[in-house]
């Protein structure tokens, strides 16, 4: 039962901005994209395209502390937090390699939801998927501090 | 029967990268959001959710003229360029406004298929469809040269 | 001096995702957009060509409660939150608008920085700056709720 | 003498659309993404923090044939495909792998310019970026069709 995973990144020229770094947005999908990648590894995808299940995200948040430039490379560790009846908490640690230095910290929440319906509704996370997923210590949590 | 139509917009800043110009692939999403707006204001949605058929791109072309920066207010003007029995041709002049230039000139080659079937296939344009469909005089289309 | 402005938009198609909604990404870049053209009300650029301070943003979170589709037109209100002496904390609330409800709540902090050294540098707010915002009434922040 | 280079990629969640498949306008990332790569291949970068010459695009076009999905893997083959004075036109074969198909076939003319000046200037290749770049055998570059 995993509790994390790290993924490889380097920065593409279409994600920079005019302040010669990495747009703060993209961000956001260097997390998601770590999220997918984790699942990958564990064997099975996360929106496969028979999928009955669905994972909006409720909430997302990122501190930003470095920026990250065109070409480097850099890390994505995605922490499992916590584990809910119908939604898992992500903790991501965003690092920059050379030297090694925490770029940001993000957090997101996403939700089991009914893709079979005709709205979005939260059920709960099939056991299945409940079992790979285990909450990662809480030192690792707090390794970015 | 309309064969044009105009779009105005201003440059995002994340729309632009470490050059400090727009991104160049954001000069298709310019030219999508026209061909859309453009049908918005024949009243009717390009993809409305009870879709039946898309429009899938086949071609996109572009040639840069001259860079979009921050903040800069620029239109998208799309012409019907050719109507043919599945498919449609756009031109597209993106033009600058102070002062007054040609950025870019682009094309597009949509298909309609048909969205309800397991593959996407071509299929005829509808009828209602063809019929707010006219193509663009050659001169309107040649305007930016 | 005002602490709020309300920007208009519509969904365009290459905002959305697999999931047949906005992308949750890019509702960081709809907040900064509505920060840019609260500015631009103002009668100033966040970032003129000739800039000297720079806005990048050091924490970014977003409470996603409904989503955006295709076409959809929804308002960004961007509320001051606070005026710190380096840093601008704003509030947005992301309204849907048939039927009125809103979509999502997010803050950002953005610290104004010196972009003629070398490195990005945390310095204070000019006054001419901070002249023009005033913190909305906390009710206005709450409104949302 | 290179010119070739191969990228392997996978499809990410937040570059598809609401028809299920990669947004158009992310296969002209994925080109750029793969030449840029190429440059890397090589020992160099194609934009250096200090860099002196940039290469803006002045053309580019792709041919949509199959759809890529998302977590699909894809590789982008990079070619020369001819290299003036002043400029290099790319040829971009974008590959299927499961099973293998050609999705698209594209094409970019990037130009070198002068970044030290107010106005970008096209300017001559310099020789050491051009004693790198072979034009691919005519064969290679119809390899896709």
């Amino acid at each position: 039962m995993p509790s994390q995973f790290t993924m490889t990144r380097r920065v593409a020229f279409s994600e920079t901005d005019l302040a010669g770094i990495v747009h703060f947005a993209n961000f956001y999908r260097y997390m998601e994209d770590a999220e997918h990648a984790f699942y990958r590894s564990l064997g099975f995808s996360v929106h496969p395209s028979e999928a009955e299940i669905g994972w909006p995200r409720v909430k997302a948040s990122c501190d930003f502390r470095l920026p990250l430039r065109f070409e480097e490379e850099f890390e994505v560790q995605v922490l499992v937090a916590e584990v809910r009846s119908k939604a898992v908490r992500y903790r991501f640690h965003i690092w920059k390699n050379e030297p090694r230095a925490l770029a940001a910290v993000g957090e997101m929440v996403v939700v089991c939801v009914n893709l079979t319906g005709e709205k979005m509704q939260a059920v709960a996370i099939p056991d299945f998927w409940k079992s790979q997923l285990e909450p990662a210590a809480p030192d690792l949590l707090d390794n970015a501090q």
